[in-house]
């Protein structure tokens, strides 16, 4: 149907199929390390009504409105678009599904998702994001919190493997917002909210230009800004933070309450981390303008901190609302196009082939396709995925096609029915009885080759 | 976020965790049957240039024009919308990745479409979609087409079987255009396209007003009306249509190749066919405005004759064209939600837990949540989804919860360290070591409970 060679779409990343595999791998790295921790899988639609998609702030710029073509004007449909992120559908599912869903509930989600912003390095009009989350009705222990940070830092653990999928390493930098309000409060900072916004820009801009923001736009004093930028700068891969911030002189409630949820987070979760996937107590993490209430993430890859933070989210207690019943709720979100789109385009992860075939089956002539059809049934009734060769070339060339696939084996019958399968990477020969013979389990499904990135 | 009890939005379905795990093992069992074969998993972008979507017939009504929020009239971006179908964006990318591709090309995409229809009974705004296709460079021999026909049996099977997932059986219904065209030709009707589009609306219309239309619309005589009609009539599950055909009288070579097409077909799917996925010669069957060449499929669902036609396709002789170069195709596409969304919401299919937890390890007191989070822990080192009881209840009502998820284990560890697992389906309890205890290999994932459609 198409006439003319088409150009790729800035902002709309795709991938060659031996590319798409890495990205399969890691969407089932992730789907099962968050079932093992019992997370059920959603799907929402990909739309959502506007006036839901326009509450979250400022991100109404980027919404992709939808229009039916023929569209006539009293259809009462003009209002949907797009959905931005897997939180603001999700809360809605949780609300016109609350009859029917177990609290707590824990759900993941892995789908594409839309922003109409312009492309930029590490920035795409359409990216898949996974998120977990853990709902409660009413209310959400704490325990969730420590739960959650867990299971993603097992999942990046996974994805981080060498022996795997072997992505750079992974830190987790986590704060918690009580802690913050609460040191801000006891300085006696008036405009919390503001001091906050600004303090997070400290990755984008000095701290000279932060104070003088504190001091001009927050109404902070000059002693007030120092501390705000003292609490900011303490960073510690344990507890030890506490310490160092009892040490700035600062006491209240919230900030007790902030602290202790910080310390016991960074514990509980010291055993899971390793040398690849780190958590560290980052206090300058705030999270802008997201409506978080305590518990705060964000999440540097490594080598590829210009990316900003690539798995962020936090702790809301009210997660969704029907005005009756709150839903607090806890939950990370990872960027898998983020992560994936500039490591797969600069040929870091690849998969070893381009097809899931394991074995090529030979065809010796047009006459026997039947027969070598019969072959590759009896191989995957084994669940050996196999194609038969689609011409029946010489056999010097129908290696090369497996070759040029990534294929590594290819089956020979001879004209007496003896069955020989051959290792085209060591050439090796051998003998094999097509009803019973399977590949050494490492070749079963294509391997991701990596470079190492640490 | 959000504030009020939403309601659905028609056309756009969504499931409850435990029927999306329904569609979770329907994708899983398809993505296996397709990787069996050889068939590449691709993804392609949700959006296409308007003009792309547009080329194909009269479907413009059907599409969603995307506008960003605040974009800006110099952008050059208003002409991009949601793609209706995978068989237009495949054949963009073919064109888009021709040199990175190796031919002929086999890939299988399961992702979601967007038509802006009215809502009926079995039409959906958003749904899922599987297609599998080979792509050749230039040319595509016909033992594709009959490939194509198995990989989808084989899956359709394996969806149909009862002792799986136990969707309804399925008839696969073939044909072939060039079998059809050569009968009219030999007919001497002239207006060929027309009279098969009207043979197409056998359907929903009665013989007698198609011969009607034949006559008025396309021109044709009395006589050759019947004869288009005595041809659509001819139905069977073996190559017996040829000596039927034969029997019409009508002699031309387009009809003769078409002929031995479908016998070919007919007879090398024989053996994947099963009583609960069949196939038939169904010579009524054109596909409409399509641009399919040679062979044409549709498929019914047993039971549910009313959806149409759930899984369909053809040949292409040119799927695709750079003005160069063509790449003719076969394919199929099997409507996955059209299928699962009226059996779900009948609830003839759920699976039988609503979250992947095999075991729920139960909680004595909060002081032993670290107990209990590390038994956990060993559980999942060996590949048992578990998740640990919220709040420390009494046992009964631990069990309870673990029953309203349908989790059919719970694990006790009494104050000695001895550790207890409990099938609450049983009620047997038996000692058991979190370092090595697996469930039985059924209970691992959930199970799909279906009535027997059969």
């Amino acid at each position: 149907m198409s006439r003319t060679t088409p150009k790729p779409m800035s902002g709309f990343p795709e991938f060659l199929p031996a590319q798409r595999e890495v990205e399969r791998q890691v969407i089932d790295t992730l789907s099962r390390t968050f079932e093992l921790h019992g997370f059920a899988n959603v799907e929402t639609r990909a739309v959502e009504p506007m006036d839901q998609l326009l509450r979250k702030g400022d991100t109404s710029k980027e919404v992709y409105v939808l229009r039916r073509l023929n569209e006539e004007s009293d259809e009462g449909h003009a209002g949907i678009g797009l959905h931005f992120d897997l939180t603001v559908p999700f809360a809605r599912y949780v609300l016109e599904n609350a009859g029917k869903l177990e609290f707590p509930f824990r759900r993941y989600q892995i789908q594409k998702v839309w922003r109409g912003e312009r492309p930029q390095d590490g920035r795409f009009r359409e990216f898949v994001q996974a998120d977990i989350d853990v709902v409660g009705q009413g209310e959400l222990p704490f325990h969730h919190d420590v739960e959650v940070t867990r299971v993603m830092l097992q999942a990046l653990g996974r994805l981080a493997d060498p022996g795997s999928i072997g992505l750079p390493g992974f830190t987790l930098q986590v704060n918690n917002r009580k802690l913050i309000q609460g040191f801000y409060q006891g300085l006696g900072v008036t405009d919390v909210d503001e001091a906050m916004r600004l303090i997070d820009k400290l990755d984008k801009m000095p701290a000279d230009v932060i104070r003088k923001l504190l001091r001009d736009e927050a109404g902070l004093t000059d002693e007030q800004a120092d501390q705000c930028l003292a609490l900011a700068a303490i960073s510690t891969d344990d507890d030890s933070f506490v310490g160092q911030v009892r040490a700035l002189g600062v006491s209240n409630d919230l900030l007790d309450e902030g602290l202790a949820e910080l310390a016991e987070l960074v514990r509980a979760c010291a055993g899971v981390a390793t040398d690849r996937v780190r958590i560290r107590a980052e206090l300058k993490i705030a999270r802008g303008l997201d409506y978080y209430t305590g518990t705060v993430f964000e999440t540097r890859l490594d080598g590829y901190e210009n990316l900003g933070s690539i798995c962020s989210g936090g702790r809301y207690d009210s997660l969704a609302s029907d005005g009756r019943t709150t839903y607090p709720g806890v939950g990370i979100s990872l960027g898998v196009s983020r992560v994936l789109v500039p490591l797969v385009n600069k040929g870091l992860v690849v998969a070893d082939r381009s097809v899931p075939s394991v074995v090529l089956v030979a065809l010796p002539d047009e006459e026997s396709r039947a027969a070598s059809d019969a072959i590759a049934d009896q191989l995957r009734a084994n669940d050996v995925p196999c194609e038969v060769a689609a011409s029946p070339q010489k056999f010097g060339k129908q290696i090369r096609y497996a070759e040029r696939r990534g294929i590594p084996y290819v089956w020979f019958t001879d004209r007496e029915g003896g069955h020989q399968v051959k290792d085209i990477r060591s050439g090796d020969q051998v003998p094999a009885d097509p009803s019973t013979w399977v590949p050494p389990t490492n070749d079963l499904k294509p391997t991701i080759v990596h470079t190492d990135n640490q």
